[in-house]
């Protein structure tokens, strides 16, 4: 079984400096998962006394709350700061930059498009600097639900596929005279998912390694699997199982930005030991 | 022989309100043809003494200037009416709309793409109306002669295809963080395109009528063949050739913004005459 990993894979800039920020601020909370991956949240807890809570009443004045990368809604910060909670900002620059987009628009009078899953926290978060008409869609489906009056402005969510992207501004390009299209999709989202095509093309079976409630795993999973139908999403290696990798010669391996190095390392070992 | 009608076609908006504004003017000239059209153009010389030139230099003080549907440049305008020359303004409004925007956006600091043909007048105009870098192009391949930095606004020449468009946008919205989309693609230009490809589809033969260095009458051309393999492009009933209707049931008709409604009657009657 010849074992090759993708060209980009795994942390991002974002997730290693939240990760960094919590490590420096022990005896702190965060506010939600930091990152999309349990492990990492436990070895912050254990190591560096870094706690999770998902209630906002449970910080009190003078107490620190690490707000996780995908960030929290305007509201909710400003509660914090209110309670004078200390605040150590984690958000990743690149999910404030959309944040910053949608209040600017939205002061401008822009409706405001959101591409992303409204469920997802980073969505949660940057919608909440919306203050005039915003919509959340994921398929160009959602337009019929809704009703766009004016100019428009659209950002993404961080970690989407650029290709559905385009689908829904193509979709608004050709129906309203001005959209204003900000491509918020990161770079290193990008190119995970250039990566893990590649990879997939030449591979006959793909595993992708993190969280199964993070959104770009789920993508780069999803992307695998359009050229590898082989693909295998998993958190830890205690998943993987032999039948996968019968009659395979070249396994392709990525992982999520939210998936530190040594599960990585722990997936390859475990695929070594048991295609021996 | 069945003839039928694209449901829309012909004169749009800005054409109609040209020649009127050419009629209101009689002793005027147009600097450059006032339409894409020459019969109309004629017409226009004989009854109502519109006559046209192709130099500036040729409008003394006094003397009235009809701007044409396409527009001029700045710079030309601006020469009018330094020399006292009676501007009477026949641009098209959704090409004003463009030069505006081309203005506003260049004012801002964004570098300005113009969709649409760099030799075609309502281009040149548009174009003018920049202050800072300004690219013009057909295609997503003239991308690679040019380098854009920083934030991008991009409008399209009223009589372009929406499809080629968005390929454009697309492109950009790939590659820069923010692209702010335009789309001047005129409502007429784009009901007489959908109404071509309905016909198209249907026909057996297709004649569309209009000038041949008319660009929204070479787009319906285009789209018509896509659809209709046997499709014409005439000027006159003189063009027209017995030997296109042999063996056809289904004869479709479509004419450009600049094409007079009296040419598309002889163009049917013609049709009838030798297909009887």
């Amino acid at each position: 079984m010849n074992i090759s990993l993708a060209e980009n894979y795994g942390f991002c800039f974002g997730v290693k400096r939240a990760i960094k920020i919590a490590e420096e601020n022990q005896n702190s909370r965060t506010y939600g998962p930091l990152i999309h991956n349990t492990q990492e949240i436990e070895r912050l807890e254990s190591d560096f006394k870094v706690g999770l809570t998902d209630r906002l009443d449970d910080f009190k004045a003078g107490e620190t709350a690490v707000v996780r990368t995908h960030g929290i809604t305007k509201d909710e910060l400003a509660t914090l700061r209110e309670r004078q909670v200390e605040v150590v900002n984690a958000t990743c620059p690149y999910v404030t930059k959309p944040q910053n987009i949608v209040q600017e628009m939205s002061a401008e009078g822009y409706t405001v498009v959101i591409f992303g899953d409204e469920e997802h926290p980073e969505i949660k978060g940057v919608k909440s600097y919306a203050q005039g008409a915003v919509y959340t869609v994921l398929h160009v489906k959602d337009f019929e639900k809704i009703e766009i009056v004016g100019r428009v402005a659209i950002v993404a969510q961080t970690t989407r596929k650029v290709e559905d992207f385009l689908e829904i501004t193509e979709y608004l390009v050709k129906r309203y005279k001005e959209v204003r299209v900000f491509n918020t999709i990161c770079n290193a989202t990008l190119e995970n998912q250039e990566a893990v095509e590649a990879l997939a093309k030449k591979s006959d079976v793909m595993i992708v390694i993190g969280g199964k409630n993070s959104s770009n795993t789920k993508q780069l999973y999803t992307i695998s699997k359009d050229f590898c139908p082989d693909s295998h999403l998993i958190e830890s290696p205690q998943e993987l199982e032999k039948i996968w990798f019968d009659t395979k010669q070249e396994c392709g391996i990525s992982a999520g930005a939210s998936t530190p190095d040594w599960i990585i390392q722990d997936v390859i070992a475990k695929i070594k030991e048991i295609t021996a």
